[in-house]
């Protein structure tokens, strides 16, 4: 399937959507999910137009990793949470919601239910303090 | 916490547990889960002594990616599956049941559920023929 550069994460690396943004570098964007499922949830994409880890180029994933590695880091610290979680869908049957390839991260704590997605949008008024917080431990 | 060098991967990956293997580097492994929430359900893990994500380094998080991504690849042509989903649970809050950081990749069809650790343990000799499949596509 071709890449629809008209999905809510290419509108956001556009400029065209506003997003809540914790890290950008050259390949390379993390910012708060809107719809969260836990404090602190966070989205990495690689700027690379790629519905799937199918289509993104080795270099663009490790790019990805990297930057998913040291966002993870700063919202463990910021949020001082017990456990993270790293997940990719990949694929609708896989619950993937928007087509371009993002790891979420997670925090988790013992007998947190596991909700991929929240159910409710988050205000960003309410998002930018964590931001904040993360940003300060990059 | 210091590395636990008696976990079960770290035993895998010195050759004194069995697996069934998919792919292996300098860096990385691949192996069927021994406990699969799905058919394909495969686990891959770097060689270096890390328990998370925290802990492993820029270059053994970019290997354990890089693996990652062509082994998904592989599942996904070998079971012809709609949807894949990447996991990587760090902590035990997070879910993590060995300490040695490591990504789950597995297939997901429309509808399934999400378990994450599968409550059955799967003999070996059902495992080799997917694992066949598998290595047929890297």
């Amino acid at each position: 399937m071709p890449y629809d550069s008209n999905n809510v994460f290419a509108k956001i690396l556009r400029g065209e959507l506003p997003s809540v943004k914790i890290f950008e570098d050259g390949q390379t964007l993390a910012f708060m999910d809107i719809m969260p499922s836990a404090e602190g949830h966070t989205l990495v994409i690689p700027k690379e137009s790629s519905e799937t880890i199918f289509d993104l180029s080795q270099t663009g994933a490790s790019a990805l990793m990297a930057t998913t590695q040291r966002v993870a880091g700063a919202v463990r610290k910021a949020l001082n949470c017990e456990g993270l979680m790293l997940v990719q869908l990949n694929g609708t049957a896989a619950g993937q919601s928007i087509a371009h390839v993002h790891f979420h991260i997670v925090p988790r704590s013992e007998g947190l239910d596991l909700r991929l997605h929240g159910r409710a949008k988050a205000d960003p008024q309410v998002l930018e303090p964590i931001a904040a917080r993360i940003r300060a431990q990059l």
